[in-house]
């Protein structure tokens, strides 16, 4: 029994950025009250991962990376009530403590509870459960999911069900519900219409999925690998812009495409001028153009305020707005019953302790999302 | 009978920027196939009036100014079936053809045929109206109404009630539905929300006393015109920011003052700095920000795209995203059965002749919108 002692388990650390990470011995401590400690099974990796080893987005290193991860609850702290050891859990980026106002308002899901806005990399009460070399580690967004045990605090856990597969439902963790709220949630496509949707990884694709199951008719990819084409047209993208094969800039491309724009734009790159290119390729009047990608640190997005005076919408939203706790649980179900697939989203897989060629393959545009097996 | 005659009267010509207008003689053509000639009764004038004229916002000049008319109609072109000589009329600055995708749209209003995104300052043939010392003059906004006669598209012009009072529901033209829509159309104010409203002029009153009307139970109201208070009470605000007496940026302060945030946002100035405090003054995951203020041509908006990731929504729309034809008429008619009031929305009159007096007032912060009777 392993309850209320230090686990040693392998993790992969990143101590600093622009490094591979390493494969080290990691003692995971047992949880605190309202906390949990979990067994990963299986975690995918997000852009948002690669961004930060690559340094454009800074958290508090070392840490223990990963934030979409499935596993099955060691042990847990006092007070939790919502999950007990045993239980398949998915873990949540975004937490949902049910008290804050914003967990309160129907449309709110940026928990006061969160760490990513301004990240901390530790737990509520300012420690980390993580050590190694005698040194702490940081976690990341209240998860940490490259390591075979994490502690999380219960809000930011939620069981699914028994039959999930667990090779696969860790995406139900944040590529699901980010591209897939960023259609339903966020835009809210509309049958019939145009999207152009810039970026077409991870994210990307799983927009594309929910603006075809939206009834889209036409579905303009933007991508300057075009490596990612062919498996995009099965997801449902009609026409492709590579801008690196453009005369003109591709804003101006798709305006020509459309007759003034596309009804809805999704940007799931995170870079500034595929920020404002998403944003000036939607229509004036009621086009909506939704920001899924995060921009590196301390770049502003700039721009002619005429594009919003003329009745654009530029909107964005963590997690494709869902509430987590709420309503990841319900897609793992309306996967399970074939209501929705995510099967396409997911392209390769790894052993855990391949995590680094898992990233230089991601880096290199190989790969949509791979999730790695513990 | 004038029908088919050029008609000479009297105009405020605005020969360039940074001047006085100056009354002229001004020879109005007969309207040509589906465009009609009115004779005008009242005219509001609006902030971007003033900023036209303080050359901030350019329009091609010499022209004749003014968006907010409401008048009779004198004689009508081939073709012309909605109006006909002596209806009361109000002049429409964004037109609706009911043909074009934006008409045809549930939630369009800026039609193919405005000329307010890239102003021609001319008829849709191309050419004007009206012609004053041998010299063709400039249209505005395909309105121009100060002056006695005009020459709109049948497309920019519609019936109103007869009982409506010509010497005040000018305004409805503009000022009106632009703040009211901005609050019922673009932001959907809900009761309970707390709102801030940078910019206490016409607009920005409008736009309170819609906030009143939608059950805010908070109206912070953001002027550097202290002048503006006691009226702005009236109408609705609760809470008073002068930006140049506080310590911090007005932005912090709203946050500060309503924990994370105000539920929504409005600018009704056109700077680009009120333009970010505005979106920085509303919270994170469902505050929504809501531009009306037009800045300087050629500047840029700028700020940390993590606002927008982080879940709030910025928008905007010209004359609060009302279809003008479909619309107009019925505020008007509202206002008739009093479901709404816009009496508190003119606080002063001139007769047309003392247009410059009433510019110098409205530069100096001394009027909310002034109505020039004819
Ligand atoms: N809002 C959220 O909650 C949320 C959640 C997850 C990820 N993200 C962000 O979404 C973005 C995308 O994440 P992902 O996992 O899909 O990453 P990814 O690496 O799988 O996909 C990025 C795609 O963009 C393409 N690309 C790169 N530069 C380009 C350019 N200049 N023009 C056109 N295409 C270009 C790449 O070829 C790739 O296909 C990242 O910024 C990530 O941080 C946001
Ligand atoms: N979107 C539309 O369809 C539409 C329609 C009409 C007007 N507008 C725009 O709305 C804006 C306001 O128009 P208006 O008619 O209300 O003008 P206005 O002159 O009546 O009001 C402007 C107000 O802003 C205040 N102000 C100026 N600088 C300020 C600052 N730095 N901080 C705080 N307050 C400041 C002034 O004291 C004044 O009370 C203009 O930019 C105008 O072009 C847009
Ligand atoms: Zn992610
Ligand atoms: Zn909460
Ligand atoms: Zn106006
Ligand atoms: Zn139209």
């Amino acid at each position: 029994d392993t309850a209320n002692k230090v686990i040693l388990c392998r993790a992969a650390i990143a101590w600093r950025a622009n490094a591979p990470l390493s494969i080290e011995l990691l003692e995971v401590d047992p949880p605190k009250a309202c906390e949990v400690r979990i067994k990963i099974l299986s975690s995918g990796i997000c852009g948002t991962d690669l961004h930060i080893l690559e340094g454009r987005n800074k958290v508090p290193l070392p840490a223990v990376l990963g934030h979409e991860g499935a596993g099955i609850i060691e042990s847990v702290g006092e007070g939790v009530t919502s999950v007990k050891p045993g239980d398949k859990v998915l873990m949540l980026p975004l937490p949902e403590c049910r008290e804050c106002c914003f967990c309160l308002h129907p449309k709110g899901n940026v928990c006061v509870k969160e760490d990513v806005l301004s990240p901390t990399g530790l737990m509520l009460d300012g420690t980390s459960r993580f050590t190694c070399k005698a040194q702490k580690i940081h976690h990341l967004f209240g998860t940490s999911t490259f390591t075979e045990y994490t502690v999380v605090h219960e809000i930011a856990v939620v069981k699914i069900d028994d039959a999930s597969p667990m090779n696969k439902v860790c995406i139900i963790s944040c590529e699901v519900p980010t591209g897939f709220g960023a259609v339903f949630n966020t835009a809210k496509v509309t049958p019939g219409s145009t999207c152009v949707v810039f970026g077409l990884g991870g994210i990307g694709s799983a927009i594309v999925m929910a603006c075809k199951a939206s009834g889209a008719c036409r579905i303009i990819g933007v991508d300057i690998n075009e490596k990612k084409f062919p498996r995009a047209r099965a997801l449902g993208v009609t026409d492709f812009l590579n801008p690196r094969n453009l005369k003109k800039p591709v804003q101006q491309v798709v305006v020509e495409m459309t007759g003034f724009g596309a009804d809805f734009a999704f940007e799931a790159i995170g870079l500034i001028d595929t920020m404002v290119a998403a944003l000036e390729s939607c229509r004036r009047s009621y086009g909506v153009c939704v920001i899924m990608g995060v921009a590196p640190n301390r770049e502003q997005l700039s721009f002619d305020p005429q594009l919003i005076n003329s009745g654009r919408t530029l909107k964005g939203g963590f997690l494709g707005e869902y509430k987590s706790r709420d309503c990841i649980p319900k897609l793992v179900t309306d996967y399970l019953q074939k209501k929705i697939n995510i099967d396409p989203l997911i392209t390769h897989t790894f052993h855990f302790e391949r995590i680094n060629n898992a990233f230089e393959k991601l880096g290199k545009g190989k790969i949509i999302r791979c999730v790695l097996l513990f």
